[in-house]
């Protein structure tokens, strides 16, 4: 039993060099960039607000669980900003390599629970994947907008990437979301473009 | 629907300043003091992984959602870190009077599901509450262990006053992970004091 929480405690401390991994994203204020920690964390609560926005064969236990998952993966293969440049032929080999690497701390149980639970998220097909790969995309837009533009600007983004990249992403599994989304982007861009 | 919609996510705007609240706690590395929403975050993580730790009457899924939530408050109250030197009454008026205004932003129907939450966590009576509350009290050790010494260093802690004021938490809800923290904060300080 002690091996067991020796090996449970010792992923819970690699888990630790998320806080350490920045984002695309500001935060709200713009004081700063986001991290891929405290980003989870917000999904998290994102699912619980907004659980009304899912379908009904969406299980909002199963979304927080892969929401908290999510991102470990960038702990070795770090964040891609969606709209900077990179080979999504070579995130995805780092990405699982990392995730062999990360869930691999575990006792086997748990390695298999948790990884099946990534590889869920990342497949994109069930409805509770759709539903957590929406709030994923849906939570920047907002923060980019309380920040005043935030990566849309950093990255001269058009509103035509940003309805192709991430709108057809929350639409997939959030209809409700992007028709709310949609329309304050729209606005913004109209008024910074 | 808009409206609602406009009030769910002026509250997960406002989610957002925990990302900028600062706890006691260093990070694994000591490179910088964590937050409290990547401390969020954090014991959502803990939970899914040490679940087998948690007593038979433990709802997981619930402890999940008291953890989300549990530190909304500090956005008005601030984090106090329970080595410093605070009142517990003037804390606890501080944070009821957060937890008026912050789950206030929510449609009522939220409002009171989550605001019910915080409580049931906050009374620290249900075996999920109980089992939610020793994780956040378990995991600052062991990043004060990583960390070689972190908080404990800073606040010159006493094996004994770890004992009271966090051991009897851990304790209470995860025996087994006390047995576990015991030994080695006791290792520790037998060797740092």
């Amino acid at each position: 039993m002690t091996d067991r929480l020796e090996q449970q405690i010792a992923f819970l401390n690699e888990a630790d060099k998320l806080k350490s991994v920045n984002r695309g994203t500001l935060l709200c204020d713009a004081s700063r960039r986001e991290n891929s920690a405290e980003h989870s964390w917000h999904l998290t609560l994102y699912a619980l607000v907004l659980a009304d926005q899912a379908g009904p064969d969406v299980d909002i236990t199963r979304v927080i669980k892969m929401l908290i998952l999510h991102d470990l993966v960038e702990i070795d293969a770090g964040d891609n900003p969606i709209f900077g440049d990179y080979d999504p032929a070579e995130m995805e080999a780092q990405e699982l390599a990392a995730a062999d690497r990360i869930f691999g701390l575990l006792p086997i149980d748990l390695r298999d629970d948790l990884r099946a639970t990534w590889e869920e998220f990342e497949a994109n097909t069930t409805p509770s994947a759709q539903f957590a790969k929406s709030l994923d995309r849906f939570q920047p837009p907002m923060q980019n907008l309380a920040a005043g533009g935030g990566s849309w600007v950093e990255y001269s983004v058009t509103e035509e990437q940003f309805i192709t990249k991430v709108g057809s992403k929350i639409k997939n599994g959030a209809p409700g979301l992007w028709a709310f989304a949609q329309k304050k982007v729209s606005t913004w861009f109209a008024a910074n473009r």
